[in-house]
């Protein structure tokens, strides 16, 4: 089991963090391709509770694309990308789509706009192509093809600027609005600096307290919002406390020697590239795409 | 009655504008008194519904503080606005506030944030002293002394970035939350340039469709949320199609003489003051300090 | 001549506001094409001294890109538009690049990011290829094929905001950056509401005093700056004073009857669209695009 | 001597990272007092080449004040703190001040603003009581009472947005402007979490070549400005690598043991507080109140 100080946000990584080889763990299951150039998916199925806890993630799927190029500056890899995810996204959604009934998508940015690495969620839902509105206004003579989904997006904020578990606003926007699905997009934080900036993260389990860069309290999930939830994320940060402990595991040759107490301190830092700005625009932009080619209208 | 172009948001504006005197209309009641140095006090009662639809506002108590300091940079005379607009909250406010369970206020920054003199609620909101959590968290240990309400704040965005109605959304988060009072805060139109950043309206009926700078369509009322609604608004614009009858009516002595039709495009487009970023964030601030003074933790 | 409250930076409007037809304006010399679907260039040449004394605009050639999609949603009509802004841009620019010395172009972002009808020349800039620091590291190595320009960019804020004229900011740092090229790209103010957001102005006459949304005091010319300029704009705002103006004598039918004084108030006020967040982003992304197809590395 | 990979911007840390104690350091003179409730200013003085060396700052004074309230929402502490500021700076200033031709101070906010840790110095310009303008349009009938000082300010950006160094641009606006003074405002690395946001420091050595958040990589001084500059700023950031050296060593018992060689991506990341958007704010907003105290007008 992982070190309660080896915070990670994915799935793939707490897999990793394992001793025992992943084909050992039972009720796990993993598959590994090459969607497209320099784009590797992951598929990790947690197939039971006890899998769950071993793991110390919910059961559910959680699939993940990496590649060094997300960190990038490269427009035809992310326009690549932002394909794939759409895929992912269709194949992953339990909706059917529905042309005379068009069905509401609701995406919730996550996140602090004012921390930057915290930007992921507001910046994604800044970019969608919000169509719910039109619909209701002009029906499907608002678009140019019907379109079988309708958009709709908040970003609420964090409890600090509202006062509010983020829970609570989801669940009371979803009872009024009645979506079909509920996409939540955060920034992530992963146990390793290598996988900052390089992995999309897309599970149906939600978001569970603690996760994140702003440690939500409650868990955001299908169980209290009453509708499907995929959730999307890329790790922007690692926590201070992880880095530090996973220097002091390399010097003393592996995890078994008794760790020294960090400082508490650490517990509130996080680590994040210093071009985070560039990164954190590319790819909520890149993420917007996926959501906007999966469940937009056709512009 | 106001032609309809003659669009204002304040009901002293609505009243005057009438060719009775005030005193004439019946069901109307008008108090004026200097509350402070520069700073007059109109409290304007719409009492039946004949007299607001004379008036072309709802039944209801319309408080005006007006002084043409509040668009100058004056921090002493910013500072005496905020504690008499706290006094008027507390004055208007039908809580009674409880040490034991202090009531939730919620406020709403209403408009949008990316069109600088639509930025009043916004901007009001990330200056409150935001306490519901900390409550939630720590009870009453987490104040120097005791407070009787607990602050909480949405800014819930616009209809073209959500999809949604703004009366959707805060109906949502209200049957979650389930505040005592809700402040709704807006930018609002005038009709005449001189009013604008020169007047607070505060008002116990809520927003009305096609109100503020972004015309919402529903209204968002204590009928439709459930619970007592009070509204904050500054007027920041004065609609295109106004300023332009306004000055022909100037030309042609009097309203009497039918006016030509205006082009369409003229109705989308306001006008505002080139310092309307100054403007906006002093008025926010002053607005957030007297919601501070009245419903905020004493820090 | 036009009437002092007819504002407009638009050399098209301003020789369209001459009650003579353009074709007996000696020495002004106008060229009208049809330059892709929908995009309409006109090019007005103000060849005299007297000429520019009629119209009120400086010597110098005014390129004009009109268009009714300008202000809307296609990307792929924003695409063709940035294609011919970059033919514009290089067929007007003196430079004749230099593989072995590139050429520094510096495109300055005139106005307030403040105001969102202000910010299409930060926005701009901000979306800028900046390349110039990379050629110091790494020379031609760092970009994919050679470069013969090398971009930079400066934001300088208003007058407000600095304490300085935006020239002598503008002098300083071509002191000592010595590009052979300069790029100022602003919010233009219109005369009409009809070319509001639908018309993209390039000249080699720099900005004069009193032009754009927040009215610089001192001009930016190849003149007070020693290199040539290209100056960038699209009228964001029209004056109130203009608006209104021009309503006036549509009623009193023609120019001839004296207008009543407009009061002073006015000429502090702008007009602008609802949606002017949705239209700067748009058109701020269509000039950089243009500029980096002109002058940016082939990323 | 540091180890190369326990970078700090804080004289004060330099000194106490030296083995022997900063009485044995010849050429350093170090004095503490209490200067306000909470709040302690050490005064570190370099006065030799020699002692430059072994410190690794330049030769200079640094003025350090230090409190764990700056950390903190206390509003009457951060009051205090701006005053003792405004004193530091009048005592450290080399000008006199004069009504007659006052002298203009140009302050500079260094930083990326959108980089939240980096945000320090243009969130401080953003806050300072602009002058030089309102003077050099009306005289000293401007300002309530006359003042000796006009305040001008400008937030270049960073190299990867303006593709110049900082320096040239200053330089630049420097040849022009021609100020008295130059105060340069910077967000700082500390090499301890104990000092993040807990410390301003002041000090007449400009900046140099890789301090702050962005790694500046030319000096920015008097000798290369060739007038006297003041440098101002807050440690916001810890580099990853030195927080991860720093953990070792307390494992390892003292900085004796070899240190195993970090991988090198650790060295572009940075670690800082999760309510960095909070802290930030409130420190910039204590500096331009102490800049305003010193150099603005009365208002």
């Amino acid at each position: 089991m992982l070190p309660s100080t080896l915070r990670t946000d994915l799935a793939l990584e707490a897999q990793e963090a394992l001793t025992c080889t992943p084909q050992e763990t039972e009720g796990v299951k993993i598959s590994e391709t090459t969607v497209a150039s320099h784009l590797t998916q992951t598929i990790v199925q947690i197939q039971t509770e006890n899998a769950a806890k071993t793991i110390g993630k919910p059961k559910g799927t959680y699939i993940t694309l990496e590649s060094p190029k997300f960190a990038e500056h490269d427009d035809s890899f992310h326009a690549t990308a932002s394909k794939v995810l759409a895929d992912c996204l269709t194949s992953f959604c339990p909706l059917k789509g529905n042309y005379q009934h068009p069905d509401t998508v609701l995406v919730v940015g996550l996140g602090n706009r004012n921390v930057t690495p915290d930007c992921l969620g507001p910046f994604c839902v800044d970019h969608l192509s919000i169509s719910r509105h039109l619909f209701a206004e002009y029906g499907q003579a608002a678009f140019p093809t019907p379109t079988p989904y309708l958009l709709s997006g908040i970003v609420p904020g964090v409890m600090g600027q509202t006062g509010m578990e983020t829970t609570e606003i989801i669940q009371g926007i979803v009872s009024t609005l009645r979506p079909a699905l509920c996409i939540l997009v955060d920034s992530l934080a992963a146990r390793s600096i290598k996988r900052l900036n390089r992995t999309i993260q897309i599970s149906d389990t939600g978001i569970q307290p603690g996760g994140g860069v702003g440690n939500h309290r409650k868990a955001i999930t299908r169980e209290n919002l009453g509708i499907p939830v995929l959730s999307l994320g890329v790790p922007m940060v690692v926590d201070a406390a992880t880095i530090v402990t996973d220097s002091l595991q390399l010097v003393q040759k592996g995890p078994s020697t008794p760790l020294p107490s960090l400082p508490p301190s650490l517990h509130t830092l996080f680590v994040t590239p210093k071009d985070v700005d560039d990164r954190v625009s590319r790819l909520a932009f890149t993420l917007s795409e996926g959501i906007n080619k999966a469940f937009g209208p056709s512009w």
